[in-house]
């Protein structure tokens, strides 16, 4: 009989995505939705696919069966806690196929497993640094996630206990978050690291649009309706996009006609919520930026820029808008000291975004005047 | 017995700058000063060096001897301008063993040899466009050099008649102008060059300060006094400063204990006259990094800034004062089209030279108020 290699029940490794949220407690839905999910576990003899047969909650666990097999189907913290696959996870390594991935639980917490090598202790450190160093001023460090420390828990790869970097899970208070995530900067390496490292980052940068665009857009998820779905471009489409392209894509983010690739142009319905405004995404970015011109304290290589959004309907119309727009900075382990010269790699790659959304902004702002329509903001 | 290998007279190929600028009419004093120099004659047995013999002025031309030779001193110009050497060239290529170099004339033209491969077509093209294309407002325009077209004269390196990009020598008017030459950008190579260019791009600008700094400066000449003369570091020194060692040669540019190396501070007279004031340095870095915030038609690589002023003494009185700092783009060779894309290097540099010269004017203006003095603007 397959088991588990090292505990009592097999672990699951990896499960396709929710085909629509799965929120609050248990309902007949809900248990239709987790069991439409396609679920791979590990046991003695390797990974065992299929899909889930019936599922249970026992104490504190969600338990289900597969080809006779029991397991546990969310991986379970100490303090009981549910922890589970983030579902609106873009960029970066994902949970699946026995590669260790980011787990969330239910009360707005990220887990991040710690890598093991220099680049887990340089994320934690430049964790640490952050929520100490009296430099960096307030209105900046909202542009952080929230950071809560360390924690031991059960691996989402099944490979047991692993320290995580605990953070704030930027979407748990979204229901359908429009995410893009944009790594910064025309170079991910720094002058420091092995020449391995370099020529495999060089090649990278030379291959996707980070040299030209001086950024590439790492992934994208993007809310059409309750009907479409989110739309979900290709990682490899996105990361060499042309400046053409680029505009096209980052007018599809604030647009409500995402999902149709019939040639149809993006309709930028919700461009003037999400992008514009005195607390919109461009106003967030001019504000990271003027910070970027005079901070020497940090060098952000292969950081991203996460831009999230909501589309919500609107009460008593057919249209719909779209609500708390923020930007996010992730991904810090390649962080490296400033040594009292600003990030003009990160800096530059930063203005080359603001010019494109400030430029989509505007050509919209035109259209719409040219209309004859008065903005909306 | 030796002569020229083309015409009746050898050619002036280098000669040593000049150990005081000499201006104006023939006296006995500028004899003196052209007479001091070492001179390199290609001859067509070679090159031949040595101080001048004996100087005098023919029909439109300065004869020399030397080794009992006689030649021009200034390559003659077809309308007969007298074209000299730069005295103040601090980077690029110079007109010396039998290196092309410019000249300038007594009108304050300077003529760039047009190189002969896509540098060359590439720099022509460029400086056709700026001063055709319509979409570069007035006020930018006057960072560049003024253009005057082509014209094919004599070679400073005695091969002959070649064409030469003829521009406004930007130190014609000045008496000692103090000038630094900046490379922007932390990558000199652009995405469509040769591998083997862009090896050796990459190979330099890791060398250099061009990764960390996001600018190299490529040449420096710092007036000191009409005894000491100019202080010009060695370039390999200036390539590759640390960042605390690039503020320190920022602040020699603008003080008046400049040539002293004996760990004395550099004095920061000139900070406010050079870098400070609505029209100074910054505010001239300023306006121009507006413009590439949005601007998306050139990439400027391998491009420099050039900074430039003049000390002059203050009428009655002991100490001296600044003039007429000016910041202007030089070298053309590699700017590319920008596809819809600001200059996201170009930016990024220029940002990183303005937080050092912001950091030098404050750190100065706080210094002058801690000491209880008024800022003299």
């Amino acid at each position: 009989m397959v088991s588990d290699p090292q505990n009592s029940h097999p672990k699951v490794v990896s499960e396709t995505p929710l085909s629509e949220p799965v929120k609050g407690k248990t309902s007949s839905r809900k248990r239709e939705v987790l069991l439409s999910r396609k679920i791979s576990i590990l046991t003695r003899d390797g990974p065992v696919s299929g899909p889930i047969e019936s599922l249970h909650r026992t104490v504190g666990m969600h338990m289900a069966t597969m080809h006779g097999l029991k397991f546990s189907i969310f991986p379970q913290e100490p303090d009981r806690k549910m922890l589970k696959f983030p579902d609106h996870q873009v960029a970066g390594h994902c949970a699946h196929d026995g590669v260790l991935g980011p787990l969330v639980d239910d009360s707005g917490r990220f887990y991040k497993p710690l890598q093991n090598d220099s680049r887990g202790s340089n994320e934690l450190a430049f964790y640490t640094s952050l929520s100490t160093d009296a430099r960096i001023p307030d209105h900046i460090r909202k542009y952080f996630p929230t950071f809560y420390g360390t924690k031991v828990i059960n691996a989402s790869d099944g490979s047991g206990l692993h320290p995580h970097i605990v953070l704030e899970d930027l979407v748990s208070s979204y229901e359908n978050p429009s995410i893009t995530d944009v790594k910064i900067g025309s170079r991910t390496w720094y002058p420091e690291a092995s020449e391995d490292y370099i020529r495999k980052c060089l090649q990278k940068d030379r291959k996707t649009s980070t040299i030209s665009l001086g950024f590439r857009i790492s992934g994208m998820k993007i809310f059409g309706s309750k009907d479409s779905g989110f739309w979900k471009p290709e990682r490899k489409f996105l990361q060499n996009l042309s400046s053409e392209d680029a505009k096209l894509v980052l007018k599809k983010f604030v647009s409500s006609n995402v999902p149709a690739d019939n040639g149809e142009q993006p309709d930028c319905s919700f461009v003037s919520d999400v992008f514009g405004g005195s607390s919109g995404i461009l106003a967030q970015l001019l504000e990271l930026k003027q910070w970027f011109e005079v901070q020497t304290i940090f060098h952000f290589y292969s950081c991203s820029v996460l831009m999230v959004y909501e589309k919500v309907p609107v009460v008593k119309g057919d249209s719909s808008g779209a609500d708390r727009a923020v930007v996010k900075l992730v991904d810090f382990a390649h962080v490296q000291d400033g040594k009292g010269v600003i990030d003009h790699n990160f800096l530059g790659g930063l203005c080359s975004l603001i010019r494109f959304i400030s430029d989509i902004l505007a050509t919209q702002e035109d259209k719409c005047i040219s209309n004859g329509f008065l903005l909306s903001i």
